[in-house]
């Protein structure tokens, strides 16, 4: 008998965003799926985790005939909990996590909660995936993304993925998509323009926003592809050593 | 007449931390400085922005005759306010996070705020480097760490460093360290134990916690040489790519 797949379903949304819901109505068709989500939205968290106070994390029924749990704490820690306390060190088969409102291609990565919670997915050795969308809106719609994703986690179940690394996996909005195109990161980063202002008491404060800044000219990126309609797939690593550099640094006198 | 450099000085552990008045107590013999940290403690935030809500920003007088702000959001924000708002575009000549009370080598590169801020600076382009003690506590003793900080300092300002990529430091505990060694990040995870507590309403509730798992037998990894009383000096990047891995996608056939 064919094994039924273990699915951990994550996001940064929150256990009420539309993505979530889009991703798990995909999956669960896979395997049997489990979804543990942040009780609130946790956009642009990167890979914190809660260590000054403790965690909440309660079984919840929203959506009829689906295990779900909310969490107090972070992407991260949702897949921290997930790990240890739901599944209780019997290894889920997938991560996946998202989908995302608003894309995370280049620098994003880093900033992105969906992302570090799909990162966190297989420094357990869990094959992952993030995906997320060009659509910032609570209103966005998913629908051209459904067939990509149930193809994309349908591959990585069927095949695995290389040890260490993930897939980061971005769509264009809008039902137009030409296909599937590997890439790597962009060269890219924020310029930021904080919006300064007033409180009432004539003390400032700042928003943060800011422009993404495009800096790469190359046409396997992902943000080229995202540019031209395709769906972008970036196999993603965890091991951050600049190992070209190591030989530099090596050239170096250090007079201590 | 000889350029005075400008000096970014971040941390993750707060203001009134102590490793950030002995990080920022050696540089200032090399520069300008300028002191941008969190108001509050900020440990585990990795690469976390505050998007949600606005930014406090506020010049304080804490150590005599030293530029210094407290900010109420993450590492990475205190970098990115600094950038625009403090030195508003006219980059510093180096960014120094730290010295962060407990180690940032191995997978912690991930968690770390103090590493994140560093990160951020070299996003913008910015000389940068993490420094790190093996020693959690408030009363730590950074004394033997200062001539490594002030040696890897010097270096970068005069030198530089390869594009994109920043330095993650960390320093054994105890005075005997033996010299510098260049590393890679080093195979690592921790186990998480949660502690499961019950609250006085009989609700559970969880404390992270868990054990660094070393899985690499290496003699070129930043834990081998923190093991054996070496600093250790990861060169970084953030370009997440694994390059490795896309040849392996390419091979697949999606049927979409």
């Amino acid at each position: 008998m064919k094994h039924t797949p273990n699915i951990l379903v994550v996001n940064d949304d929150g256990i009420t965003a539309p993505g979530i819901k889009a991703l798990m109505d995909v999956v669960k068709e896979l395997g049997r799926v489990v979804v543990v989500a942040p009780d609130s939205p946790q956009s642009g968290m990167g890979h914190a985790i809660t260590i000054g106070k403790p965690l909440r994390l309660d079984e919840i029924d929203i959506y009829e005939g689906v295990e779900m749990y909310r969490c107090s704490g972070t992407p991260v820690d949702c897949v921290k909990l997930a790990v240890n306390k739901i599944f209780k060190g019997k290894k889920p088969d997938l991560c996946v996590s998202g989908i995302n409102h608003g894309l995370n291609n280049g620098i994003n990565i880093l900033y992105s909660g969906t992302m570090s919670a799909a990162v966190e997915g297989a420094i357990e050795s869990i094959p992952s995936i993030g995906f997320s969308l060009d659509d910032y809106t609570l209103q966005a719609d998913f629908s051209h993304c459904l067939k990509y994703v149930r193809e994309i986690a349908m591959q990585v179940l069927a095949n695995g993925l290389p040890p260490a690394t993930l897939l980061n996996v971005n769509f264009p909005a809008g039902a137009h998509t030409k296909g599937i195109k590997i890439c790597r990161q962009a060269n890219a980063k924020w310029a930021e323009e904080f919006d300064e202002r007033l409180d009432p008491y004539k003390r400032p404060y700042y928003w943060l926003t800011g422009v993404f800044q495009l800096n790469d000219h190359g046409e396997d990126t992902d943000s080229w592809a995202l540019n031209n309609n395709y769906v972008s797939v970036v196999p993603i690593q965890f091991d951050m050593t600049a190992h070209h550099a190591i030989p530099v640094l090596n050239s170096w006198t250090f007079n201590v």
